[in-house]
């Protein structure tokens, strides 16, 4: 199969990497807007060629959008009208539309951390069925190509959206990718799923982010934050490191949902200051006793 | 050097593990109050012998107080107590007082997170010079003597709090003791310790404890917490899985600056909040521009 991948940070490279080296890419078709971006790609060998994105969507069986979600949303339909504008043209060994149709459809893919305004976008775009909605849930805090890994996505979570909308030969493609990349597959329709993911994924952004500006503001002196961070300070500011490019309009699209979990979020903050300033040990004790629930899920 | 360590825990353990094995200690005595833990610390092998508490302040060079803060406020002149009691006593050789003082003084540090209310419940002792204010920044979110692990201090920080009001031998020893952990050797005064520490130790603890508390309230079906969690939402929410027993006593022993954190902390997020609600991705892009610079810091 040919896959094409626009897009070739930390998730488009990754899956570039890992979907060839495991045989389910052939060939591995990239495209990359930046220029940097697009030479560090094909230095570090992140994909066979670098094409256009024309080239890409007319050459892929399997067209991969991993660009930051603010720009997937105008690309998605972009690409599914290039699927039409190619459809009467691409029978030349006289086959019927159908008959090709039948033979190998092109699936679209998109990577992003957001669904429900992607599917919105494509809702009732007459290729619908070709696209199929996913998250692979892993990353890191890096971006770009240089950030690309293999294996990143093994053992993690594989999200596949609204697969009642698409082509279950599409759905059937996406299901054969999180395997080959070790990933256990999970279905949810894309308002689910943008709930989810505030509370398990965009929030702990929000929160590093914030912890990171708190102590920048606070302590003026660099040194002290670098004497001092401990592991446990590490682990929980890393997130901070995050590209602006990709959260950015995460943030913006799955504004409800956030704002509801920041609010949940600001009140058990304010649990604990009111437990804190009353010296209540009681009151502290309960709150840390039931956070440390959360043992029992995450390891 | 004997070293009594009172408390065998993730701090005490594995303190005992290192010091042992690296030739600094050539016995170690623990002493530790739940009989579970005393059994787990003797079958694990962390002390060559589980004493009383008077027998430890007796017989050891340095003891090592490493309970939770709020017991080791209270211990810490109980233990000092001892070492007056101890002192006429302690000449069967019939060599005065002084001299034996010269030749080996008893040293007492402890190990506690939180250093203000230590500093002041012995400022007045009269054994205060034996007595040095320590910190090593290491640590998990696990406890008790199973979390014990060699190597836990290696490349951390450790804080020496007050070294003026310490016998410059006893300050010797700490010296000694962090070289032998290889840790790297700060001083500073107890208050700066603890305005910093607030930022870059206490905050972090509140921030997973409420993002705990925040995922459980909502998430009422713990399957998707556990299959949609992503490396990065374990990162950030791992301190939550530390124990009360620790973090009440620091929490309200570091009230003020604890306060103070919260305070800011919360302003940040309800920047956020702000931004995300205005929809303004120009204001969101330049909080996390911010928030970014911690990579400077922070590998």
């Amino acid at each position: 199969m040919k896959v094409g991948i626009i897009g070739l940070g930390l998730i488009g490279g990754s899956m570039a990497v890992d979907l060839r080296r495991r045989g389910f890419a052939d060939e591995v078709l990239g495209v990359e807007s930046d220029p940097v971006n697009a030479a560090a790609a094909e230095k570090i060998g992140l994909a066979d060629r670098i094409v256009s994105f024309e080239e890409c969507v007319d050459e892929a069986d399997l067209v991969v959008l991993a660009v930051p979600v603010g720009a997937a949303v105008k690309m998605l339909p972009q690409v599914l009208d290039r699927c039409v504008t190619q459809r009467p043209a691409a029978g030349p060994d006289g086959k019927s539309i159908e008959h090709q149709d039948a033979e190998s459809r092109k699936v679209v893919i998109d990577v992003c951390s957001t669904k429900e305004q992607l599917a919105r976008a494509v809702k009732y775009h007459p290729e619908r069925r070709r696209y199929v909605g996913t998250h692979p849930m892993a990353g890191t805090e890096y971006s770009g190509p240089w950030a690309a890994m293999p294996g990143l996505f093994d053992g993690h979570a594989g999200i596949i959206c609204d697969a009642q909308e698409s082509d279950p030969k599409a759905v059937r493609t996406v299901e054969c990718l999180y395997e080959t990349l070790n990933m256990r597959t999970i279905y949810m329709d894309s308002s689910s799923h943008d709930v989810h993911t505030a509370y398990v994924s965009h929030i702990s952004h929000v929160t590093s982010f914030a912890l990171a500006l708190t102590v920048l503001d606070k302590e003026k002196d660099e040194k002290h934050i670098f004497d001092l961070a401990s592991g446990g300070f590490s682990s929980t500011v890393r997130l901070a490191k995050s590209s602006p490019d990709m959260w950015t309009p995460i943030l913006t699209q799955n504004r409800d949902n956030v704002l509801h979990v920041i609010d949940t979020y600001i009140d058990k903050m304010q649990a604990f200051r009111t437990a804190i300033e009353e010296g209540d040990e009681d009151a502290i004790r309960g709150l840390i006793e039931e956070s440390n629930k959360i043992r029992r899920i995450i390891r």
